[in-house]
């Protein structure tokens, strides 16, 4: 009997849910409602990544090897993230609810801290200097998995870039249309998630959108781009420094930057009676909690959820549509080639 | 020009948020905007005063008296945490929007980390062995801080036990208004935010509250209490236990258990379109927020802000207003004593 949450693939501790759990059973084999996938592609999350480039540097194949063959899936045990694969689907079991059949070509969209894995080729064709990582090996996905059928009409290496921050967009849209909200702030606007939050936020009515940027070559980039009305340079880390840039305070931040102690400023540049929206990973839920008591600020704080129904087509069409968020994503992928 | 954030009395370094500096000015002069307080007494945070205990023994009096000279405030610069403090407002400037005035006897809702203090009395009245310390001495209130006047018709202690939690039925009686939503669950029902968050949710119009608690002892406590409509036994840290224990799912949870790991059965038990809040301080942003998305949840998820306007005062009426809270918070204090 499987469970549509994993409980049947996890190992140790038994009776845990596979994200909770440190192993898991990545056996190759379909059971009813499963989904047996060959995967083609590993997509580490970003603070992952840079966690492991710096505490591995060059080994940083090896770390990721040797995690995966430990658990069973790829969770990094130091962020607790993971990411996210495209593959082809070798087998869809009979009672499988994900509407998947075998050849469908897939991104997954729960995340690999969850996912069994087994990795048969080494990782020999991942240099290790890019959070994509080229993989041959094979992964399940449970009754409750989600995953999208990866389109024809945009590249692998762009849908997948897109699919794996595809929840930010939706619920920006959710909570801009909710509120109402006129003025948006999102702090890493240049980054993938910030840009399609910025397009995002326009198209559900925001008049004021802010980004936020650490460089002035990205400043550079994000002003070309027109997604937003003022481009700020800031440490976003430095809560003094956000207030001062931005200056009048929103009704909505979103947080896209993937370092720690973004907090305070997030909260600093959000207007009493409006909302924080952290989807960086790398966010602190004490100092978030802490912070807007010791600044008495009247703010609503959420944890982003990755999954918003109709998430992945959300994006995708954002992408399609906005050729600046594309022209964005693209140069990304540019210069991190 | 002072800052209602206090800026102006960072010493070092120069730029950050007082919750973050090393030192403090905490010269008793009172600005345009900030309140005077003479100090009767220190409530150490819990952890701090273990920390300093364990480091000094009998000479934690020394110990932090030479924290509060040296930078200014009381932040125990191991554990990072401060606590709060009970006194009597000396002076209150002309621009002070706090609504103090002389004479107040007031209890500070916003960390001893972020507090300039100075002692006067060499700690002379304290022994030593409680975190609870008489002090004489001053402290300052910036034009954001947060304090509560005490209550003529309540002791301090229970005072100041409801004020330490009162974030929780403010914001729980928002999110249950906001959703219309008919049942709510809080994880740790029986304790002193778990139990205010029911009465809460009942006032605010909820017609099927379900207490979850650890054992079947605080489960005769709570059901005598009548607060909740069903109360229910299991492990908070295991989701499947919570899910089974729980039923149908609900529309609001609040999890108020103060130990790591309750995020995925919070999820679990929540309907798809519910909110989950999160009051408890050992909430992982991770697990909350890849929890979600590896169960396909569309929940939202609050982080628990303490500060909501009126906090303190809703929280002491409900108190007063509800004999079988009250009865639980007194029982505790007996039970600890």
């Amino acid at each position: 009997m499987t469970s549509p949450y994993g409980l049947h693939r996890v190992v140790e501790p038994v009776g845990v849910l596979p994200q909770q759990a440190w192993r898991l059973d990545a056996t190759p084999e379909c059971g009813a409602d499963e989904v047996l996938v060959d995967v083609e592609r590993l997509n580490l999350d970003a603070a992952s990544f840079r966690q492991l480039r710096e505490q591995h540097g060059a080994d940083v194949r090896r770390a990721v090897l040797e995690i995966v063959a430990e658990r069973g899936k790829m969770q990094n045990p130091v962020t607790g993230s993971g990411g996210m694969l495209l593959g082809t689907v070798r087998a869809a079991g009979p009672r499988s609810p994900l509407g998947l059949k075998a050849g469908d070509r897939i991104a997954t969209l729960v995340s690999l801290t969850l996912t069994p894995l087994r990795i048969t080729d080494d990782l020999a064709g991942w240099d290790g200097t890019t959070e994509q990582v080229p993989c041959a090996g094979t992964a399940v996905l449970f009754g409750r998995s989600i995953a999208a059928v990866l389109p024809d009409d945009l590249s692998d290496e762009l849908a997948l870039s897109v699919l794996d921050v595809c929840g930010a967009p939706a619920l920006t849209d959710r909570v801009v249309r909710r509120r109402a909200a006129e003025s948006v702030l999102v702090l890493g606007g240049g980054g993938k998630s910030g840009s399609l939050s910025l397009v995002a936020a326009r198209r559900a009515g925001a008049s004021r959108l802010v980004a936020l940027v650490p460089t002035e070559a990205e400043a550079g980039l994000v002003r070309a781009s027109g997604l937003a009305d003022a481009v700020v340079v800031a440490d976003a880390r430095d809560p003094v420094a956000v207030l001062e840039a931005v200056g009048t305070p929103v009704d909505v931040t979103v947080v896209c930057v993937d370092v720690p102690g973004c907090e305070h400023g997030a909260i600093l540049a959000t207007a009493n009676g409006g909302v924080v929206v952290f989807f960086s990973m790398a966010t602190s839920f004490s100092a978030a909690a802490l912070g807007a008591e010791g600044l008495a600020a009247d703010v609503e704080m959420l944890v982003g959820n990755g999954y918003v129904p109709g998430h992945a087509a959300f994006a995708l069409d954002l992408v399609r549509a906005e050729p600046a968020v594309r022209a964005l994503f693209e140069h990304r992928q540019t210069a991190q080639a």
